[in-house]
């Protein structure tokens, strides 16, 4: 059903009310002029503009897998869970719609506990974190779905609009057309051990496991280190640079990198049937993270796009540096699918996503 | 990601690719006209129809919550995941478009263990419950995700389409609107206590506990049990008659019932600030099922929906019974949402849905 509400297996608990109640009330106040019918009803009703099409992603954010309780706030992973929507909805040049959320959640994040208000609950915390970026990027939630679960988990679909026949597309790349990011490279990723440190430091103090890193003084961690800490824990969806890109015609393909460079740019290859070159000396690798990092760290969520040699891309949108890293090449039997071009000559680069925690 | 492809944890492990390719090239022989992309971007495209709008419904199923894996087949988990989001569609009117899966699984039921090829493991036979309702009702799998989760869930969004401004909406009830339901009620619920002295049956047979009741012959189950059994196991969501009620302006507001009638017809009252009555001896209780059944037990995935007293409402729709059971009244502080018409007068009706599993 449209409504976070009872599921089939009874009537909804007190708490359970409770948090639809809440949900519901904080999903009000925003509309977007496509969404004719949010949270309340069986479906939530959704009107494209006359000429548009809609652009649907869905990520399923799962405890252990996407995040862990004593890494992350509850705030950045509702942040993290929306963003990957988004950053989906970016790389196809579409605009936020509405969001729907299905969130399981064991009995004692749903509730508060000990000295917890409803106010600062986990899963009121979570949800601010969700709402503050749906509101940033003006995406309203408009149903979804609750059930307790024994791990925190939260599956979320994103649907954007767009003019028809417009959307950027991963299998549209073609031999000669120059390969682009967004912002920076592997900060996503080398944050990771920062925060594995941090968790250990607090865990030690407290003598609690799940807190994330809520028990931390901000003023304690450096600022480049609270810079580095954030590409993590609140990555920004570049809806203003796809959106641009698609509607100034400047690139030929594009995806998110959420897998990382490596894995990622196997993916263009693989659906345009090419292949591509990288040159690793123009890679915009971010502060704080290494080359390894920025080649197959995961997490990033900037924008991996082609473009036609002829065509004049900006050096920056929004305030975003755009770094020109290679080429797209024809695809060959006896070629790699990337090629890394190293100072001992090209080498195959294999797709090595990052395994964040296994 | 649109694409059932690696998560951000890093790359598909070989298990997961063959999975993803498997569910790929089973997806990929069904098309509706509003959808233009499927599986394989960051994205699928939908393009509606000019002058429709679009209903989407997302629903979570996890294991111990809406199925047990003692009970269930994974072929009805599969089927009954899909029920679940095309019984919202129905209940609006919309024709489905597209599906979307988030599926969650534990390693073991991801990939063939023992005896067990490709073709006949857990995931293999849960897409084939799936996939054969969504070519009943020709729906697409148009993407989704997968990760790796300690229970197996099933996240399910439902996209479908109408015209603009037609939706059978809950909040539509009026006083002095006749109540009606398609189908018979409280056969889902008086299944289950089958189900458990089955699956008790089994496990003392073949002492193993996560097999479904596979390991039973059909034959040594009586017809009637079989059909009733049926009921719960492979639900038949009710989209021809929904759409007919909206295409032919029969019903002023309906709903679908998962959670049972006493709950669900309290939400059209509390939606459409009216009241109800219902008439016990009016009830179309399933065979082999009871009052209490008819009135609490959820799982039976019928419409539940009202019409204006004058409105000509046919005895079946396409096949399917349609019966009157009781009238919508105005709400007055003294009166209770929903009252039950007993041999002893009207009896308030609390909303007590069924506790499957707990």
């Amino acid at each position: 059903m449209s409504s976070p509400s009872a599921d089939a297996s009874g009537e909804p608990k007190r708490g359970e009310l409770a948090l639809i109640r809440q949900i519901r009330s904080r999903a009000g106040h925003l509309r977007s002029s496509a969404l004719r019918l949010g949270i309340g009803d069986d479906c939530a009703l959704l009107r494209p503009h006359p000429g548009h099409e809609l652009a649907v992603t869905t990520d399923l954010t799962v405890c252990g897998r996407h995040f862990r309780l004593d890494w992350h706030t509850p705030e950045s992973i509702g942040h993290r869970a929306l963003a990957r929507g988004l950053s989906d909805l970016a790389a196809m040049g579409a605009k936020p719609v509405a969001a729907f959320l299905s969130l399981g959640l064991p009995r004692e994040l749903a509730t508060p506990k000990g000295r917890q208000t409803g106010a600062n609950s986990w899963v009121t915390r979570f949800f601010d974190g969700l709402m503050a970026l749906a509101d940033a990027c003006k995406t309203p939630l408009a149903g979804g779905d609750l059930s307790e679960t024994a791990i925190p988990l939260a599956d979320i679909v994103l649907i954007g609009s767009l003019p028809s026949g417009t959307a950027l597309l991963r299998s549209t790349a073609r031999p000669g057309d120059l390969l682009y990011v967004t912002g920076t490279l592997g900060g996503g990723a080398a944050s990771l051990p920062h925060l594995d440190r941090l968790a250990a430091r607090l865990a030690k103090k407290v003598k609690r496991k799940s807190s994330g890193l809520n028990g931390l003084n901000p003023a304690q961690i450096p600022k480049e280190l609270r810079e580095l800490l954030a590409r993590h824990l609140y990555p920004q969806p570049r809806l203003i640079q796809g959106a641009r890109l698609r509607s100034r015609n400047l690139a030929s393909a594009a995806m998110d990198m959420s897998d990382g460079l490596s894995s990622d740019l196997a993916h263009i290859c693989e659906e345009s049937h090419v292949a591509a070159e990288i040159d690793p000396t123009l890679l915009p690798i971010h502060p704080g993270a290494s080359l390894e990092y920025a080649l197959h760290g995961g997490d990033d969520y900037e924008l991996l796009f082609t473009a036609k040699a002829g065509v004049r891309v900006p050096r920056k949108i929004a305030g975003v540096p755009i770094t020109r890293i290679g080429r797209i090449l024809l695809a060959r039997p006896s070629r790699p699918a990337v090629t890394l071009l190293t100072s001992e000559g090209p080498q195959p680069l294999k797709p090595k996503g990052w395994e964040h925690f296994s």
